[in-house]
């Protein structure tokens, strides 16, 4: 991606800094707690802390400077182990090297744990330290929510991609080439790289009949069989430059129960009049109300969300769910991209789980991945 | 593993809390935050919250109630959907239902973050909220530190696993059968699973000769070559029922020049001293400063720490490294199981690194797994 994107990114998020008066933003990306806003605001794609100020000014402190030097975009690129990665002491070297005034408000991240937020208060005891929900991150979420140009044709291409590989695994096993969850998991590892992509962007989920009732199966994949007699599930993302897709299809071989039957066609009813209202200006829970509404005429019960937001992250805003969290009511909006993914679990006869991606656009929305329940 | 382990954790840290005044301490694990407690104490692999009581009673919600009935072990086991997989509507009714008196200390993960620590306080405005550094996570952290005979067994056959699956790679890496970086990470995943691992334990890090100057490549694997002229470094790791192995391999082909001979030589002497003093009794510190001291005399510095534990997580105490973090000095003790990884790196000539994991035992230790430096 152009440097000149990352720049603008940065220079959008300091006018929401300016208008809130925070002089620094932190954020932190490390194995413990993820952070793709990273990845947003300078391209590098892991183990670091940045420095955003109310400037634009953009530092960068790396784990590793080597590939900070290929990916990063910043103004300041510092090694992280400088400050033997400790976000404090690299936080108190930005804040005397940029001339921070003392009393101004400096926001670290809003999942900072509770005893490290005392560690920064007493540190910062010149500064006023905010850590506080709706802040920083709130708003680095809500840009990130709304995809720009190159990040939909990005995340097009994640989705080809994944339809693409889909297509050949559906040909190879009915030609009896994949034949376990690993032959299946494995595919799409192998054909990803081939094509280009990182890979996958979370553990492929193959679960064969006997294991398709579980939400998220575990172990993601096995040694099992896959797509013989019964319902498998197969829930696959690839990660094109950062970028995500994230799709699921349902295998269902040989004559089925009725059981089985009523949960298929309840899924694929809550899909359609779900996506039919997968569109700008429609609240977001609405759509998931709707699925709910499907199942609970059937009789049944969705034990988990109808959709996430896809990105530089797997899971991100908005999430589709029909449960009240008390916060401000979310409505489609183009530029969205958002999984729609209804599915029924039930010990005894299995799972079944549709879920495509969905880019909200101006007229309505498309729809970027072909997931479907295959008939074997 | 036998259900009565859980219980017998369950008892023992009921003890601390008993001595700490704990009424109840609190475990979450989700998809931002995992936390393997849950794993130990109630044999339940992910995506729950775990209430134990000063009773030793443990009462598990669990968000896949399927996957709970048949590998959790604990007193009472609830849907976490119940809760709407709210930690704090979860809290509030198990607190109720199982009358922990007013007054009493109920302690929540050290990680959880300032803003929600604030509605816990809110919310359990009754009781005592407890969230500090050196509490109940540090108390887990410190039990699982010492592995028991079950927990050495399985760590064992990870090890073993793991072991088999780097012979067969040099085998087929000489023989030309695996000849890029995506071959071989696709090779560990599927024959992991057919030994009747879960699979790997972290992405495989498999970097040829362009790539193996980063620390931990990224992306962890590619479609480029392995194996060919110069270095090229697989680090990996095999779960076996909840337990990891975690081992790298340093392949070095054709003729190096002599600053990448000069690296490999330092990398082994660095290793060999410091596997020395991988026995009870010396600081673990010691042994960082060991390895520190063979690279400083070669004027070269290591960019990450020396070793760290594994077990059911990948990462866990005790942590190998030199640089002084105040926090209690750590000695080896029988029942560690720590990895001894020394590494160089250098963005012209590339990257070396040994890493093998070693049992501490009362005589001394053994070493669990066989990396080499391979010479191609």
């Amino acid at each position: 991606m152009k440097n000149s994107v990352y720049k603008k990114r940065r220079a959008d998020f300091a006018t929401w800094m300016a208008r809130e008066g925070i002089a620094v933003a932190v954020f932190e990306d490390n194995e413990h707690r993820r952070d793709p806003s990273i990845q947003y605001f300078t391209g590098h794609p892991c183990d670091a802390i940045l420095f955003l100020s109310i400037t634009g000014y953009g530092i960068l402190c790396a784990w590793d400077e080597n590939l900070a030097s290929k990916e990063a975009d910043a103004d300041i690129i510092l090694p992280y182990t400088r400050f033997s990665l400790n976000p404090i002491l690299a936080g108190k070297y930005v804040a005397e090297k940029a001339g921070v005034p003392v009393h101004s408000k400096i926001e670290i991240p809003e999942n900072t744990a509770y005893p490290q937020f005392l560690e920064y208060v007493d540190a910062f005891s010149d500064f006023d330290v905010v850590c506080r929900k709706s802040g920083a991150d709130t708003e680095v979420s809500s840009m990130r929510m709304i995809k720009d140009e190159s990040e939909i044709a990005l995340t097009r291409q994640a989705c080809a991609i994944a339809d693409g590989i889909a297509v050949s695994i559906e040909k190879k096993i009915r030609s009896g080439h994949l034949k376990t969850e690993t032959d299946v998991a494995l595919f799409i590892e192998k054909e990803s790289r081939l094509a280009g992509a990182e890979g996958t962007s979370f553990s492929t989920l193959a679960a064969g009949p006997s294991r398709s009732h579980m939400i998220h199966s575990y172990p993601p994949f096995g040694a099992g069989d896959f797509g013989v007699k019964g319902l498998s599930i197969l829930d696959f993302g690839i990660k094109y430059k950062g970028y995500t897709s994230d799709m699921t299809l349902t295998f269902a071989s040989g004559e089925l129960d009725p059981a089985q039957e009523r949960m298929i066609s309840l899924v694929e009813k809550a899909y359609g009049e779900a996506l039919e209202i997968y569109k700008p200006g429609v609240s977001v829970r609405e759509a998931a109300l709707k699925a709910d509404g499907v199942f609970s005429k059937g009789k049944k019960k969705m034990p988990h969300g109808l959709g996430h937001g896809i990105g530089l992250a797997v899971h991100e805003a908005p999430f589709v769910r029909s449960r009240d969290t008390g916060e401000e009511p979310q409505v489609f909006q183009p530029g969205m991209i958002v999984t729609l993914e209804p599915g029924l679990y039930d010990a005894r006869h299995g799972g079944v789980r549709l879920e495509n991606d969905v880019l909200i656009t101006e007229g309505g929305n498309e729809v970027l991945t072909h997931s479907k329940i295959v008939r074997l």
